[in-house]
């Protein structure tokens, strides 16, 4: 059961830097060897379920090592047998503005 | 590693009347024990990360049963070594309401 | 045109306690009349989408006043035709379930 | 007081191809002249809180002219004082990760 979920991960008791959280959460992404992309307010990953959820859960657990409030927030799109969707979703909306 | 999770889970090929789906989703929270309150755009869902996250893949695993596209969304808010927040978030701000 | 938008809002340079600040949104929400629902995750609003949105306005401008970042998130249920669904979407799911 | 928006809509009567109705909302965000970014899950949108809320707005009030039910989240980031942030909150994590 292929997914895209648009992850969102941050620290509330660092101030207002948090770049640097950020970036730890997107390697964790990035190390996890699923397609991702990377963006302004979310990164989105695909794959399946179960290996998504434990990308994710690395992300949180790295985090609560040292940040004492995290806010999370995961936005998942499901379509039965489909996979490739990180640019077939973008393609097939770009087809109709062109 | 308490967390609040606010849970909201729907089909996207099952036309406009979601409650039985909906319905489903929250059965599954209620039988898993954890302290949940259930309102109108979401259900929040309280305890470890592991037993929160998987009440949440229980849910999405009974609606991809029969539903061909799923939106869920999930907003986390965790405090290192707090628990029972479902009640004393809310409390905190009433009492500055009063 | 009658929604059901469900407000979340918090500083993000002010430390890890934010209930003075969510009872400032929340405050300003009670004030504005329509039908909401506060709880541990966010405040329901219900009513015409602008003055919902102004309500939502109302809330970010107030906190914009003295915090340098915000955090905010939105989540919409619209329905044609539909009002008092704050009730009615909670009623009919728990019908279901009893 | 500029904000990044990023705003996901979708309608819920329509079935499960929804980018004619997603590349409706992106069309009308390509007219309103503000930086936006484009993605798989969402479109990030930087302007004048104003002109951000005119704009989720007319896509709202668009798709609602066919659509019975309609599904909008919106995730907004502030920061007092900055601009350009589509560009600087990548490029600064993405620093971090070379």
């Amino acid at each position: 059961m292929s997914v895209i979920a648009e992850l969102s991960i941050f620290p509330l008791d660092k101030g207002v830097s948090l770049s640097p959280y950020v970036a730890r959460a997107v390697h964790i992404v990035q190390q996890s060897g699923l397609a991702h992309e990377f963006g302004p307010m979310g990164t989105c990953i695909e794959g399946e379920w179960d290996t998504v959820m434990q990308t994710v859960t690395a992300c949180f657990q790295d985090l609560a090592q040292d940040c004492t409030r995290i806010s999370l927030s995961l936005k998942i799109d499901y379509v039965q047998g489909k996979t490739g969707r990180l640019q077939s979703k973008v393609a097939s909306v770009q087809e109709r503005l062109s």
